[in-house]
């Protein structure tokens, strides 16, 4: 028996979240645990880096698990990858020491958030992105998002996952980019709340909108007693591309 | 009444194709028909510019309907965009002569063909691709390219869509591009037979892998009665970008 880390990929449309619930609910969890026990699997749980909502979509989660495999990791993740439905697969598959967590020994977490302009829908880009229009100001929310970047309370873009736990989280490096028809929003922290990048995002987005709010968002990152009302960006334009360990 | 002109996108994933057929199949011809009947459309049937197959999308696929709408093009647009699934969605709309007919006042068809070199699945990727590997020569397929522009008879690789129509197609431009992890083919003929452009694509990507086989690719172009045996690239990979009036 081993402790195996693999790195999966999935597209989240189709599944109710990460964390595994009711049998009658599609899951990652579910899923990739019924991969694992087509190749013999027979522990109780595997452990992953993040548990992403319903319809967030990962290049890079980090999942582990306690396995006899007799042969190598390769051949571990092409097992594992002729187990899963289409929309999972496993990117890469290595031994980690017992003591590893994919959470817990996590040191960072990298998130994109794709923003796509157009004013009509688009079934080929929507999957992956968040539709808006009209076109928000790049330069004040490249100017705003200066200022998330640190160690703060966000306690008004979340709550902790766990109960009591506190919402200071450290923010290495944020930026919005550019594309030729939208842009996209790039953030790693060494965690995150409950959904903060998908309120951070959607309140960054209507001070692009509206510059003169640029202040009430400062004092949303200065005061965490306060609280992020407005909408929450939607779940397709988000992906946990990496953890760092 | 007035006749309608509409450009309509699609993601093909979850479709039968674009044709209406029993009642239980969902495709493009019978949901466009549906948001089309909940806006007060009573004809019988669209028309369309080309009759995609299961699975493949349409960034321009061109219908035309005749209908009795009191109000602008872009109120149409929108009253349709309203009452069509997600995964189809109208571009454009305008007016059209009543002799207008997508399929024959057609004068060519755009497709792009994508394809991702990935040795593992990308299930983030797939969906609008073609997922191969090893890596085919990018030289080699260029040059076999150039035979295929012109007019040529492609009975080897497809088969007309009318039953006793001929097998000459024109073709406009047709080149691959490169991109940072896998390569496009985009063609622009005046028609294609039945699965010609996938068939095109696996022809090409063979001989990109044994480029001993270029002069075997050379015959199927020259002689007609020979037939390209095998495979057919999936339907993940083609787009109809656009038709040309």
């Amino acid at each position: 028996m081993e402790t195996y880390k693999s790195i999966i990929a999935y597209d989240g449309t189709d599944f109710k979240g990460f964390q595994r619930q009711a049998e009658v609910l599609r899951t990652i969890q579910g899923e990739f645990e019924g991969g694992l026990k087509r190749i013999g699997w027979k522990e109780e749980s595997i452990k992953a880096a993040g548990r992403t909502d319903a319809g967030v979509h990962a290049r890079g989660q980090v999942v582990s698990y306690v396995l006899d495999w007799r042969s190598q990791e390769i051949n571990l993740t092409k097992a594992l990858n002729a187990n899963l439905p289409a929309d999972i697969a496993v990117r890469d598959t290595e031994k980690a020491p017992a003591h590893f967590h994919p959470r817990y020994s996590a040191r960072s977490r990298f998130y994109r958030y794709a923003i796509l302009f157009a004013k009509n829908r688009d079934p080929l880009r929507e999957r992956y992105s968040w539709r808006i229009w009209p076109i928000p100001s790049f330069e004040t929310m490249t100017e705003i998002t200066d200022w998330i970047i640190g160690r703060h309370d966000f306690g008004a873009f979340g709550n902790a996952l766990a109960e009591g736990g506190h919402t200071v989280r450290e923010v290495y490096r944020a930026r919005w980019i550019q594309t030729m028809d939208g842009m996209i929003f790039e953030i790693e922290a060494n965690a995150f709340l409950y959904r903060m990048v998908r309120r951070l995002v959607a309140a960054m987005l209507e001070v692009g909108r509206q510059p003169d709010r640029k202040e009430e968002f400062r004092e949303l990152i200065r005061d965490s007693s306060r609280r992020w009302e407005g909408r929450i960006a939607p779940a397709s334009g988000l992906c946990l591309e990496m953890v760092t360990y």
